[in-house]
């Protein structure tokens, strides 16, 4: 039942959505899928959230919405304790937001990008449900920032990935929320060495500082993943759910008092020159690389 | 002088404390002992002041009152410089709060209790004197708590042992003063894990977490302890005093605010038909495992 | 054009600076020196500030001062990326305030050396740009202070060195900011111990609190820190810098609504008959030493 309802509101999603049932067949894929949902019918307490936008699962504006709108179908079912966040594409959880969106951008798309971001955040880092990423590979910028929004992550260990918020490096301060959701994750002394230098983190590197809370080979994140979300499923939700709000309410309250200043700084930051060169300069970069990373 | 002022007070106290005098040696002994207070005449810094409640040093009503009456005499006492809080039980501090007094209880005296327990806290972890928790086996919940409020932590490195905040797996939720002092003792991120899991741990991983300050085999726990309390003592007390007082002030003014709305938090909660289905479940399980933990 | 800017400044002020041009041939060198900066042609992002007071660069008023005028210059230096602090003495970074200061002292001078240190961290901490401190040596009390308030900490690995806060042995209670910045580095429980107990690190010790960041030989930590400074000139001043205000401004502007209210409680304690007791003391135990650390 929990899967119908998704389903039936993820077609006429822009067919940006795929959803699988159970035995994980596909039902349903679209021209541009992004996000695919499987619920497996023996694990009727939580479902498994696939990213799926090749070649790096960069979110776009689209990819960005969507994902908001499908945490909030979930956060609107009573029936479902938790959500793992994964990756359908091998080697990358997520490379973060599509650049092509900050390049040239106009401010208003950029406004939308943004409070996108702001909103997906927020309803992850405030939700009273469990969110455990499966974190399959490399997962730079918002993509680490969605994994920190959750409960527990689990990272591939093969020492070629990398973790860990990259903005800096491309001359962009990330904000405040952002970075108390990092000192909240790694403490405040490592959340300074990280952002401070848009430093990326090994596999082992980021178990060290706690950035991720496990490490196991690529193949087996979820069936971890699954493990550990069973273990916390047997804890009463409510109970749960309210220790969580209680140790991260601070963090959002003082988000919300900055969210409308905080979208004005981001849109001015992106649109500067200086950044703009930045990012001119680091696509030229890619392009040499043939690289999307 | 000091143990002659405490023995004084100690004996109208519906008889409930054991006062223990140099050498060990027992002056008196109730018949339903639940603190007993040793002071060394040779260590004229510091009382130890252990637990006596068979068979797991659960604190009822009373105990809770008895204790926060000592502390109080303690703290009365220019003379004292610290306290070793410790169990006269072989294998275990202390279980926690009485879960019989959790089960179909009036609202009057959850009140009375749960005001006993913040009044505890309070004193301990506002002190300017030096409490260390010499933790001689297992130590859950208001356990945990009572080590937690301590400037330094000793446990018995048996790994049968555990150690933790359990109150989420019977879906009570901590308060957030409660919370505040797990993430100052062991990180906000760590925090998060244990609380939203009431997860308990090994001493290994209590040692790791930085949950405990060392561990040693149980014999030698106190002596540990003793040697510790020697060195905390050599400093000079009020500008220590003072330093703790600075650091954990925070947390002490938070829970001021707060104080009459954990109170009626706490009741509304434990009453609830929940909770209560939760805890008629768990005496269940303990009648059946014949166990007390 | 930098180093000759400083220079300029330098030559008249009070004869305590020196100052050396590339390749490390030293142009000036007053009677008392005191502060040495180095301007290596080949490295034009940074210079390399060497605090040097025989016999353990304890600093005084004069040098406390100093200290704090060049920081101003440095500032006010557009083209200046960071500063690398470390000692002209083998095996010392410095010995923290001078004890003699704080002897029989008059209030009006202490109140100007405290207010020197108070204008000292906050330059430091809330500056946008790099400071690395390259401990080559012990590193006590305002010499701990001073490297907490950098960006990055290299120590010296030998094993007889030490580094903390130890004023409490003084029965001096570090103030509040001073607190908050031991705790920010390296989190509240260690903090709670370290400035309860005035706590000394060896190199090591120091290491695993991440109260520094990388341990070397002795002779390595210059080169070490030049490297390191390399790493964190390639990131974007602007973003870099902002991060670091971003992570750091809460403790900044909690010591701004207090500073007066410090500088007087700091008076106050220091001219206590019960710390000049203790000073005395401290200063007779140093002299049957013969040692100044």
């Amino acid at each position: 039942m929990i899967f119908k309802s998704l389903y039936n509101r993820i077609v006429p999603l822009r067919g940006h959505l795929r959803g699988c049932l159970a035995s994980q067949s596909r039902l349903y894929t679209s021209n541009s899928p992004e996000l695919e949902i499987i619920k497996d019918a023996h694990k009727k307490d939580f479902v498994i959230l696939k990213l799926d936008r090749p070649p790096t699962n960069s979110l776009n504006l689209d990819a960005v919405k969507d994902l908001g709108y499908q945490i909030d179908i979930f956060e609107q079912n009573p029936d479902l304790k938790g959500v793992i966040i994964t990756s359908e594409l091998p080697g990358v959880f997520s490379a973060g937001l599509d650049i092509m969106e900050l390049y040239q951008a106009e401010p208003e798309r950029l406004e939308s990008l943004w409070a996108g971001v702001q909103n997906l955040w927020e309803k992850l880092y405030g939700s009273q449900k469990i969110y455990i990423a499966a974190i399959n590979g490399h997962s730079l910028a918002l993509g680490c920032l969605i994994s920190m929004a959750c409960d527990y992550r689990i990272m591939a260990s093969e020492s070629n990935f990398r973790t860990g918020l990259t903005a800096n490096r491309l001359g962009i301060s990330p904000p405040s929320w952002i970075m108390d959701t990092m000192k909240n994750t790694i403490g405040h002394r490592q959340a300074e060495l990280a952002l401070q230098l848009g430093r990326t983190f090994t596999p082992e590197e980021a178990l060290r500082v706690k950035l991720v809370d496990e490490i196991v080979p690529e193949t087996e994140v979820l069936e971890a993943a699954e493990k550990q979300m069973q273990r916390w499923c047997q804890i009463p939700s409510e109970a749960r759910g309210i220790s969580k709000q209680g140790l991260r309410c601070d963090t959002i309250n003082r988000f919300k008092l900055n969210r409308v200043h905080d979208l004005n700084e981001f849109v001015n930051a992106v649109s500067s020159e200086q950044v703009q060169a930045s990012i001119k300069n680091y696509l030229k970069q890619l392009k040499e690389k043939h690289s999307y990373l």
